[in-house]
């Protein structure tokens, strides 16, 4: 089809503009441009496409999942399923190191407080959520909104323990919908290579193309202590992948700031991310130096460490992005055309007033609230930090405490991850087997007293009420010592014993989370009230103006939940990325020194000659994307699975702000290079032929 | 003396530009505003008071000092000797544990490596520097400046050891001045304190008031195995001090950058300080862990940690100050202003071209070449990192190679560092005998290694160089523990080797540094030629706009040269900032919990009732600061010494950026709270007689 002119001028301002660009957006599959991308890909996916490829997508914690068989198995990232693998590990029996292989379907094991799900339904909410909010302000707002979502849930999902409902909120608040899913709480570890052969190359490689990692593994759903049956499937193509091929990309991509306005980026750049960064580099050097001190310690701080790498990769690219004066420049020439947009209607700008001033004013008051929010709640949707920064022993007193005290109120006036529609997850979350180690334990407490008393500083209220007379040494330790909630049956009984048994206990970590629950739930009122509030009544007015100025081109950013995305397997050509669309296992032979991270797994490397050496390995694509995108399935226009993502380049977080598709890439594990390792090196060849492969 | 309104009219255009407020300023002593400070203050100090100022004012290392006796004696701070402390101490003999208080004047120990300064002559060079350089560009420029430097210190100082000749550049490059300092290398330790006396508090109460630390030391000059007769000294005064006191504080702050352009002023906070503080968290946070681990370890680690946190909380005060939107837009106010008066003057304008459009141009080559040159290089001017991560070891290695290749050649072609008139203070460095700890040793070079890895990232050039297939643990346990570097006899050797013994050795810390000089000079020339000349060159006609547009009212940024600033003793009453003048030995004891580093050291507990609870421990002073004045004598306008300067806020390190009287605020041990712990605590009567104190 050719342009008129006309139209081609049209489209290119739109191109200045916030308006999508071709291949960008994280669409929501109630909205995806099905026309747009057939046109852009030379594709022709029709809503059937659609309802079987979100069918087939699972998410799976804080990952993303295909599922690739009639009985239940998923495809994800080995990186999605490694705290299972260490839940499942001891020192001895440390399937990191050696994979896990199961002989049979009977030998697959369960992961501790896993769970996954499908989504089945989409329904708008938006009116009834508007309205529940309509003329209140404040923390009143932000409670009434809470309470509404939290019966619209309960409504539509109560008493079938094998749904989920959310209320989630698109584009800052200018939609509502109601999101149905189907939940398995039963889901097992099917496969996980040797850890090795997903990290080569470790933090170092990590965010960066080429790339020669086997970053996948497989989980199985079951129910009844039988796998699920799942007729909607993907279709697992081995093949060699061919450059150009038009990809989707669907999974659940955590979170992006595109609609935030220049004043609320700056608040991101100068305040939120260097702390978030500094105290996390901290914490590294901790665990490094943890790690070193034995070969116990190694084992333990593994997963944890990777995972504080990760975070702390993924911010410096964030960093970089909004401190690169070019890229920055276009985020302000999109605003000033949104605001001349708005401006040229009088009566569109009359209407909206002005949110940009709004959000502005708020400004001074998140930098100032920040600190607090982050280290003693965390939570603020912006940041990575958190209370008791990452103590999984802090982390379930504070459930248990919350808890307690939450249910003695209506549903309607808790915290709203207590209200009645949420209170299955959080149970099955808190009751789940999983080892807990002290000695990380307590280095994680002792590293999050005392950032906290640094950056509140040593005479803040909210600190003295944290520390009293004693240190953070001292304090961790005694906590770690003597609490007893590592037993799960302890936190059974203090859940099920209610607000009376809490108060009654003599646990140490108990106690001390009661103690602080005055100062810290007056730090999240205080956020709630002067910054989430405003900013949310503020971002629903950009958001109309939004739709008013750009029709329904526009998407929403991430959120955490179901999106597609579109592209094709693509190299990069720009400075800093310049490479081809593909890595091979000869690719891996020759990058491998020997010494970690550039070892390769001790069975990847027996089974060499086994491999063909041009088998493709990894591949970058050029579909949207962001952070939680993990283990999306990349499939092809005929439904075909073809690799998951399981990372992309540092230049590409950038896109947490703006799209550009010159740096935009992601990196997948291709589905080629997992057929190999199952039938070459793991002898898994009983899921290649439940897969349909010859 | 009441002003006119035109008068009152033009000081208040003056305040809105860079020209100097009152107070403001850290002075030249041959341009010291005295009619100013005069007016300002109430006094009238005159040319003999500056003369006696400068010539009782002492540079010890990268401290500043006063002489308070006739007899050498000098007080600094307790942190300006806390390397002596550590380098004279053991684990079972710690004066830092226990202070240092020898009965009798003989007991007094050389501090290994120390060495004082007293500035005896300044002399203008401009003209010779700014001929050198005429018509030259890139690296030729730079190192023909750093020639002409050479040349002149040596003409003025060859021969004599007893002086050290320095050619300053200041309002960078502006003016080229030469100091001649009578140099002393026999400094022995007089006293010290118990180190949690002049710490209390720790890293939580540093850059911060109200404080209540005894951080004063004294330090004694010798010669010839005798005391130094110090005719000229400050009079020591012991009584309590009074608010609103006139008083001048006399040393050496280490660098402002108060005249960067606002586009270097955003590489700062975009690139130099992201990059310095990350890496400095993360070996904190392995110095913290590593301190953990054994009594051993904590006695390593505890001057090198406060050390890091120190530098870490100063670049945290100025991160603060560099995103704080006020304070930026006060600073480009001020850039606006300079640049309306450049532009109504033609002829002005016509000369001085376009420099702020020639320093934007350089930045981002800045911004690409920075993480190379501070990590693989450092002195940067800008940046507090440096190659070999603070390795003893590797810094020594780094002297006896490139020292080694450099004296093959004529003094001016050498780099600037090792040119004939500096070898003595190379050499007595490098000779002096201190204490290695090859676990600290290890653990800085493998963080250094690990860092460069990262930042550079893997597949660099220059970390192949530096890594080889080795891994930063690797490494850098193999060049530690086969190096005998730390036996000084060895460095001497080898200095006096030459090139040849050099090139013989078998020292795998020698061979090391020998194999990665192609890669490291490389970076270091690359820096020079295509930021530092051509920052130079602008930074110069910069320098003459600025002194043509507000004539002689202009001071040079701090460049760890001698200056003078004035003030008064004075409390803070802004946001943040809220606190009178003083704090008192009574605030000490109210504020111990008991618990580290909120606990009273043992010795000054035990006296708890000899000292009187409302002597003043401590004082807040207005005179401008910035880091590198710690140990500077705060004296009054009778040439009384009332206080020895220890510290700022940290809202006062904005001050490397642009000065603000409002938050400006120095931290001062009081000469009455030394008077009270030599006396009351330590037993050193001896010393108090010697200063004439009844």
């Amino acid at each position: 089809m050719r342009l008129t002119p006309a139209f081609a001028a049209a489209l290119m301002t739109l191109a200045a503009g916030t308006a999508a660009k071709a291949e960008e957006g994280m669409w929501t599959f109630d909205n995806f441009p099905i026309a747009r991308a057939n046109q852009t890909l030379g594709t022709s996916i029709d809503q059937a496409w659609l309802d079987r490829v979100r069918l087939s997508s699972v998410k799976f914690g804080g990952c993303s999942a295909g599922i690739v068989s009639g009985e239940g198995l998923v495809m994800t990232n080995n990186h999605c399923v490694s705290s299972c693998v260490a839940n499942l590990s001891t020192q001895a029996v440390n399937y990191a190191e050696t994979g896990f292989a199961p002989r049979a379907r009977e030998d697959e094991l369960k992961c501790p407080g896993g769970s996954a799900e499908i989504l089945t339904e989409i329904s708008d909410v938006t009116a009834r959520m508007h309205a529940a909010g309509e003329g209140l302000d404040g923390q009143a707002f932000t409670r009434a909104r809470d309470a509404e979502a939290g019966r619209i849930e309960q409504e539509a999902c109560a008493g079938d323990a094998s749904f989920r409902c959310q209320v989630v909120s698109l584009y800052r608040g200018g939609q509502f919908k109601l999101y149905k899913f189907r939940r398995y709480t039963d889901v097992r570890l099917a496969w996980a290579p040797e850890d090795r052969a997903a990290t080569f190359g470790g933090d170092l490689d990590n965010f960066s193309f080429p790339r020669f990692a086997i970053d996948a593994a497989f989980i199985r759903l079951y129910e009844n202590g039988q796998p699920v049956a799942t007729p909607t499937h993907f279709t697992w193509k081995s093949d060699k992948p061919v450059e150009g091929t038009p990809v989707f990309v669907s999974g659940s991509p955590g979170s992006t700031q595109r609609l935030l306005t220049q004043d609320q980026l700056m608040t991101v750049r100068d305040v939120v991310l260097p702390l978030d960064q500094l105290i996390a580099s901290e914490l590294r050097g901790r665990m490094i130096r943890f790690s070193e001190e034995s070969e116990e310690n190694a084992f333990i701080a593994m997963d944890p460490l990777s995972s504080v790498e990760n975070t702390y990769k993924r911010g410096r690219g964030r960093m970089a992005a909004l401190t690169d004066p070019a890229f920055m420049a276009g985020r302000a020439e999109a605003e000033a055309d949104f605001r001349r947009r708005v401006a040229a209607n009088a009566a569109l700008a009359a209407q909206v007033g002005d949110p940009w001033g709004d959000l502005a004013a708020i400004q001074p008051v998140m930098r100032e609230l920040y600190p607090a929010m982050a280290l003693l709640e965390g939570g603020t949707g912006v940041g990575t930090t958190g209370a008791g920064g990452g103590s999984q022993l802090f982390s379930w007193a504070r459930t248990l405490v919350r808890g307690a005290q939450e249910r003695e109120k209506p549903s309607a006036e808790r915290l709203p991850e207590y209200a009645d529609s949420r209170l299955a997850a959080v149970q099955s979350s808190l009751f789940a087997e999983r080892p807990v180690y002290p000695s990380l334990e307590q280095l994680r407490l002792e590293w999050w007293l005392s950032k906290t008393r640094e950056w509140l500083t040593v005479d803040d209220p909210r600190v003295r009420a944290l520390l009293g007379r004693e240190s953070p040494e001292g304090l961790s330790e005694r906590l770690v010592e003597g609490t007893s909630l590592a037993d799960p049956a302890v936190r059974r009984a203090l859940w099920e014993g209610g607000l009376a048994a809490i108060e009654a206990s003599d646990d140490p970590m108990i106690k001390y989370l009661l103690s602080i629950q005055d100062e810290t739930r007056a730090v999240r009122a205080d956020w709630e009230a002067r910054v989430e509030a405003p900013t949310s009544r503020a971002s629903e007015r950009l958001a109309a103006a939004r739709f008013a100025a750009y029709g329904e081109s526009v998407y929403p950013d991430a959120t955490g939940t179901l999106r597609l995305t579109y592209g094709k397997i693509e190299g990069s050509d720009v400075p800093g990325q310049r490479w081809g669309a593909f890595t091979t296992f000869g690719g891996l032979w020759d990058r491998a020194t020997g010494a970690p991270p550039f070892d390769v797994a001790p069975k990847l490397l027996a089974a060499k000659d086994r491999i063909d050496p041009d088998t493709v390995m990894n591949m970058a694509v050029s579909s949207d994307t962001i952070g939680g995108s993990s283990g999306s399935p990349v499939v092809t226009a005929a439904g075909e699975i073809v690799g998951a993502n399981f990372d992309s380049t540092v230049l590409t977080q950038r896109n947490a702000y703006g799209y550009d598709r010159n740096v935009n890439r992601s990196v997948i594990v291709t589905t080629a290079a997992v057929t190999a390792a199952l039938r070459d090196v793991y002898g898994m060849e009983r899921l290649v032929e439940e897969m349909g492969v010859e």
